[in-house]
């Protein structure tokens, strides 16, 4: 084994995964490195953010993924540097690990606009994000509960500000705006959640600008039906801990405020001494590596490959994970003394879902809305989640959502828990 | 509405729930305090420590539970001390609550013998917690898998230590040694998880004492066919970050020590003056009320009832539960100037599970062993679990592992991700 060449991957996100599960039968030796012991399938980790899922509804251990893969070890182990020259990766703990071959696949974090938002604001990445949306906003309902005085602050807890217009921020403001018109429309005594204003903020001219603009009209209107407020061409010029001043206007009093705004690559991405685009991403070759180093691959949301010659790909899944397959197959050519390929992205299709059974979805040849693109969108996401028991659980929860309105995962946990949004007397 | 009276019950376990739910009729308004929005089905918390289950399928929210009785109003606030003479409760933000009657069902919090303990064992009692034993056990082993240098330290990774013989402590111990020998044991590459050492230390001649000698025989035999060792009779003299002492041995190098020696009531109890036992629960009246207190009922784990003139009622759901109906009665007894009723608590039979299909049942006029008695814990307590959805993911879920081996929560997440056990160079 030890003379095997050995293939490091950053990273157990879409990319890495199917990075990894490509080499199974490759003559190499693979360690997947992660931070997290788990697989995370992000586009549901709204659902855990707003209550309808548990944690480990859309999250799967990476050891059980890779159990019966003899050629594959797991390191939960936070990647700090890659030193290219000398093909060694420095770790968390201080140590490093060599690699033959390297893939990054680190994946993408928030990219708070300076300080203040990382302060005031919460972003939507991992589920320690989730779980701290759930809190803020479960407890922003509970202190509104207890506020019988001060109606202003009252209004303030009753207002969340979603910041952002593309795929993740429109699926939270929709389910939070099911969460205050339906889920937990009777709960309460002294407010009425009904009325809680929920506030999309969006820079641009229209929201969800990678679908075409009829449908980004129809999932507005989507959206305003659920009485979320959507403002376009719209920026936050301000945010402190009592609220956000919104372009031009008047001061806009809230307790709580996501930023969906914008992601930036994992930190390790910027100790690659290789060209970046203006996010930060790496310009990979048309191969996927880094120029300058064939045995180096970026792949996934840190990744910037032109498609066509055009537009950089966005950080969706689909790409994470031909991105992925391809960079391992490039690996495995190398091995051989063949050619490599070039990356070739198959678009299948966008969709997303506003709410309990509204959805929009563009597959190009054909574009769906309603209940029928909700269908869709249900089916293909139950599909790709890891694992059966995963699949049968949150179909049958949506299924239980669908039919009571009810969201199982209202749960306040945490450290954090008493150091509740707006606390009197307190500037968190 | 004003000029009814105001029963404040502190509390959502068993005992405040089911009092809450026998006033729906009464003429009274009720409030119901609890610091945590979710009523918590503790019987099932091992599952949750032990990646079993995830923390939404042991626990509901409050006000969806009472979300159509019209007199309750739930409140989620610490209790932080009772003013008895002046009929006022103090909350944790420096507000009060005044009442008419009030219902003490804070329940019990784990008892440290020392800041050492507190410091370097976890208990269980809250999901907190749970999340927390599940975060030091996984961790632990994926620092083992990283250990290939200090083999002691290895072995002190895959040392597991439960404190405490009783239910809980078995519970535990039984659920660790399975998720060690069946769960994980192919998961990992450098270590092997079969091979972790798994000590239950319980200081009284035998486990379980609540049951017949025969039964805790049969327990103590389940546990150790799944490699548990079993220390009765020894206590634990010193135990710091690198371990513990039992009795006169030599010192045990363990990463993972958990507390399930003992509970006591929490605080707000401390702040009541009326009379108690050496654990600081409140010896109350024949009809639970504080001696000469008649508004203020004490029920549930903070309550010290002598069972027809003998022992103390353990703390147990059905004992809270009949304790919490009870307290309420005479409540509405009171209120239309009836005799109040005495106390009289029905004993319907203890289970306990022992891993994947053993437990031993005592039902006084049927005992049960094994698989017979295993599947009796199951269909009971998926009976008493709040709500069709978590009755129906609960047994999903104990189907699947049973079927499969596998565990769906394996989950490492949190704050304190990073301060992992026996972290070199640290003495977290």
């Amino acid at each position: 084994m030890k003379t095997l060449p050995h293939v490091v991957i950053i990273g157990g996100g879409f990319a890495g995964l199917a990075a990894v599960q490509a080499l199974a039968k490759a003559p190499v030796r693979v360690t997947l490195l992660d931070r997290r012991n788990h697989h995370l399938f992000q586009p549901l980790l709204h659902g855990v953010a707003l209550a309808e899922l548990s944690p480990a509804e859309v999250a799967y251990p990476i050891r059980s993924v890779l159990s019966k893969q003899a050629n594959a070890t797991v390191l939960l182990a936070e990647a700090r540097a890659v030193d290219a020259e000398n093909k060694k990766i420095a770790l968390g703990d201080g140590s490093e690990l060599s690699y033959d071959y390297l893939i990054v696949a680190a994946g993408a974090c928030t990219k708070f606009l300076s300080d203040d938002w990382a302060k005031y604001s919460v972003g939507l990445k991992d589920l320690d994000d989730a779980v701290e949306i759930r809190r803020r906003v479960l407890l922003a309902f509970e202190e509104a509960e207890r506020e019988t005085e001060d109606l202003e602050r009252r209004e303030a807890l009753l207002t969340f500000v979603v910041v952002g217009g593309g795929a993740t921020g429109v699926e939270v403001a929709g389910s939070l705006a099911e969460l205050s018109r339906y889920v937990l429309a009777h709960d309460f005594r002294n407010i009425d959640p009904e009325s809680a204003r929920i506030v999309l903020v969006h820079g641009g001219e229209r929201i969800l600008m990678e679908y075409p603009p009829e449908q980004s009209a129809i999932a507005q209107g989507y959206l305003e039906k659920l009485g979320v407020e959507v403002r376009t061409g719209t920026r936050v010029n301000e945010l402190n801990a009592q609220g956000v001043k919104l372009g031009a206007d008047a001061f806009l009093p809230s307790a709580t405020i996501i930023a969906c705004a914008g992601v930036r690559p994992t930190p390790v991405i910027d100790t690659l001494d290789a060209p970046k685009d203006k996010g930060g991403r790496v310009l990979v070759s048309a191969d996927l590596s880094v120029p300058g180093h064939p045995e180096i691959f970026v792949v996934g949301d840190a990744s910037s490959f032109l498609h066509q010659g055009g537009q950089p790909l966005p950080g969706l899944a689909p790409v994470a994970k031909q991105q992925g397959l391809s960079a391992a197959a490039n690996i495995v050519a190398s091995l051989y003394g063949r050619q490599r390929s070039n990356f070739h992205y198959k678009h299948r299709g966008s969709l997303i879902t506003i709410g309990r059974s509204k959805a929009v979805a563009n597959f190009g040849w054909l574009r769906l809305k309603g209940f029928t693109a909700w269908l869709a969108w249900l089916f293909i996401h139950v599909c790709f989640l890891i694992g059966f028991r995963n699949r049968f659980v949150v179909t049958f929860l949506w299924f239980w959502s669908y039919i009571t309105r009810q969201r199982g995962s209202r749960l306040i946990t945490g450290q954090r828990m008493n150091a509740g949004p707006l606390q009197k007397g307190s500037t968190q």
